[in-house]
């Protein structure tokens, strides 16, 4: 890492301050170069850490580009363990823009997105799995999925992990030290021995694994369809369901221009409620697409809310969407329960097997609670609790745990079959090296380019 | 001052980092609370100014709410006077919206818009004019009107305005010890010479005021209604302009989802361009709804610019159009001028005498420069360039001058009256109050609230 990269770090808008962000070998020179402290001796220096006020200075014709507060931080105790400087300029998108035009004219280049944490990584201060928590923090909608991105960037996934394959490194040196010298004296390793510890080691990974579904909804949220005919009480039960997360919902920009999307906080887990403008057969040509927006809402959805009334007939829309819901997972609202029953609930089950139905007089508030329990219980439904913040979130890793879990699944077999040693120790060793992929030990140039690929600028 | 405040000081949404800046005489206190340096010590101090890397822990529960950088700032070199504290976050809205809790919960209450620079006022650090210039930098949209602003905040104004207003004390001393003093021996200021010396404060005052149209145009930008015909090369034009500006367009949140609405930075003056519909009688409501539309930007826009195609005959609509703008301030652009031409230029002028007519051939880019040109001609026209940053942008100040120019034009013909010095000290003492509030000195509570609700939280 000979050059030096530089980014605006703040997020994109107006805001009090505004950061760019430098780090290299050049950091100093340049902030030197462009930076202009308020009582300048001659000889000045920057002072490690210390934040200094300041104007940026063009150094080629002297013009002021911004009044700000300026800090060096020496390697190796920064975020990049490089040398880092960090401007605090007017949070202006002119100034900024300024700020970092000066400073890339100046003897840096414009950073690619994650490249700061990418070098975090590469100098070792964070592990693979650590660097990509940083970006999960960031893109965090609920405290909870704040908090277990929190723990993976503290260690606590990349502790687990180490810890499986600390285990899986024993089994394999014995196992090669029992192929490489048959003789010798030493402890015997047993097949029988083996299937055990094989056989502990997938529970371990099992365990994590387990964590994975409610992971990735944790993370990346909830998609919920909501279905209904009009006046059915769809919009009353979004504006309950949102009621209490009302303020962290108008905080996340762009949600609220979108009429039919709203991002939610129920109980911590970040749900997107989609309302769809329903399913039925139609010749009209605009409300073909419109229906077939729905479909796709419908099919992509995590999880349909589907609210009917029982005090009005069922229409035979509410029943394509009955048959169109089928096996899949759903939530049913009887809503108006308040009011005289029209028809009876019993066949519901029968035709929508994998449904929770509940009862509901959303205009009383009646129910829906129980619907938020509904929706924190799929999204923890199978998952083992162990320590709070220890899930698998990531797709990537849960992928490569997978892969682990197979080829150790294959090395059983073969060892319940007694095959040679050496056949064996291939599926730990990729065993081993998969789980290693996860915090970044045995990994590709091309998978390290991915993961920060996925930052935003300025990380 | 007695209370601290707190706010999130950075943009709005995900980035590298955030930062929570507190202001106040419990700061200290506060964070010495919830940020846990990484080698703590028994009773470490937080040293002034340095950048110090650690934890927000909630004190409650000993929960780590983010991984921040904290740096203190003692009074009174700091942004409000007093000591502030800046905690840089990781800069996700939970862990943002976490740390300030923590704070607030700690001894804080949360900042008023504005609140930080208004601090800075009343502590002296800043004057009025300097405060307005710090929300006019944040939400600079060229490069322009950036530099004025910074130019405002450093001074230029608040100069100028100060060298009226000593010139006018220098007059009002000498009225008033000749009216309290008539029979002494001091110089005798006659009519002749105050006339003298009033014009020539009316012309300093004259001078600023003509920067004031441009001046507000620069601050706010310039609305131009773009309206023709489909197909006569609208979009072109809009191309054609936005194709240097497309960089810094894409950098403004927002501008790109609304696809009738597009900002530009045309030679640093910031263009609002709003593609109307049109302005055709019609019987159909929904298009009703769109016609009323488009009138209200035409009604409302700086300029209009009106796009014609003379390769075909002119149309029912381009008459009404043509009928509509008038006397308008307009641009209109003759296009396809490679075409042959289908009818004779020379009656726009007569029906649009305020209308620039420029030929053009968008698809070659021909005449573009022009339209530009002309446009900056209009945002200039009449304002007498000074020094290049000092221009009156602010309508408050712009309003205070003139109030100043008007008492000061009452003296002055009091003063050709020849009437009672008493009288013409009064007009003069409100012109010199009238510039004292643009910086100020001589300025109500409600004016100063009210010029800091303008402001964005956390600054």
């Amino acid at each position: 890492m000979e050059d030096t990269i530089a980014a605006i770090a703040t997020a994109y808008g107006e805001g009090g301050i505004g950061i760019v962000r430098i780090s290299g070998p050049n950091t100093y020179d340049i902030l030197k170069k462009i930076f202009v402290p308020r009582n300048r001796k001659q000889d000045w220096k920057m002072e490690n850490r210390k934040m200094t006020y300041g104007h940026i200075m063009d150094p080629k014709d002297g013009q002021v580009v911004d009044e700000v507060l300026s800090v060096f931080m020496k390697e190796p105790h920064t975020y990049t363990k490089e040398d880092v400087a960090e401007i605090n300029c007017h949070g202006s998108m002119v100034s900024l823009r300024k700020t970092l035009e000066l400073v890339l004219r100046n003897g840096a280049r414009l950073a690619e997105p994650g490249e700061f944490t990418k070098r975090a990584f590469l100098n070792g201060r964070l592990d693979l799995s650590q660097a990509e928590a940083v970006i999960d923090l960031i893109k965090a909608k609920t405290d909870k999925s704040f908090d277990v991105a929190m723990g993976q960037l503290e260690g606590v996934l990349s502790e687990e992990v180490g810890k499986i394959r600390a285990s899986l490194l024993d089994l394999l040196v014995n196992v090669t030290v029992n192929i490489d010298y048959p003789d010798e004296d030493i402890e015997e390793l047993t097949y029988e021995k083996m299937e055990d510890e094989i056989s502990q080691i997938s529970n371990m990974i099992e365990k994590l694994l387990s964590t994975a579904d409610s992971g990735r909804l944790i993370r990346e949220g909830l998609n919920v369809a909501i279905i209904g005919k009009p006046n059915v009480g769809k919009s009353s039960l979004m504006n309950e369901l949102l009621k209490e997360t009302r303020a962290i919902v108008t905080e996340i920009p762009g949600t609220t221009r979108d009429t039919i999307e709203e991002v939610l906080n129920i109980r911590n887990i970040p749900v997107r409620l989609i309302d769809t403008a329903g399913i039925r057969e139609t010749d009209d040509k605009i409300e073909k697409i419109g229906i077939e927006k729905s479909k796709k809402s419908f099919n992509e959805a995590d999880l349909i809310l589907f609210v009917l009334d029982v005090s009005r007939e069922l229409s035979e829309e509410d029943q394509e969407i009955i048959h169109y819901i089928g096996d899949r997972k759903a939530i049913v609202l009887i809503n108006k329960i308040d009011l005289e029953k029209k028809w009876d609930l019993t066949f519901l089950k029968e035709q929508m097997p994998n449904a929770s139905v509940i009862e509901t007089s959303l205009k009383d508030r009646f129910g829906v609670e129980k619907v938020e329990e509904e929706i924190v219980n799929m999204v923890y439904s199978g998952s083992v609790r162990q320590n709070d913040s220890l899930m698998v979130t990531n797709v990537r890793h849960k992928n490569l745990l997978e892969q682990a879990k197979s080829s150790l699944a294959d090395a059983q077999s073969m060892t319940a079959a007694r095959e040679a040693m050496d056949f064996i120790e291939v599926d730990l060793k990729s065993a081993y090296d998969s789980l290693g992929e996860i915090t970044g030990e045995t990994v590709s140039d091309d998978i390290i380019n991915e993961v920060f690929s996925r930052f935003c600028l300025g990380k």
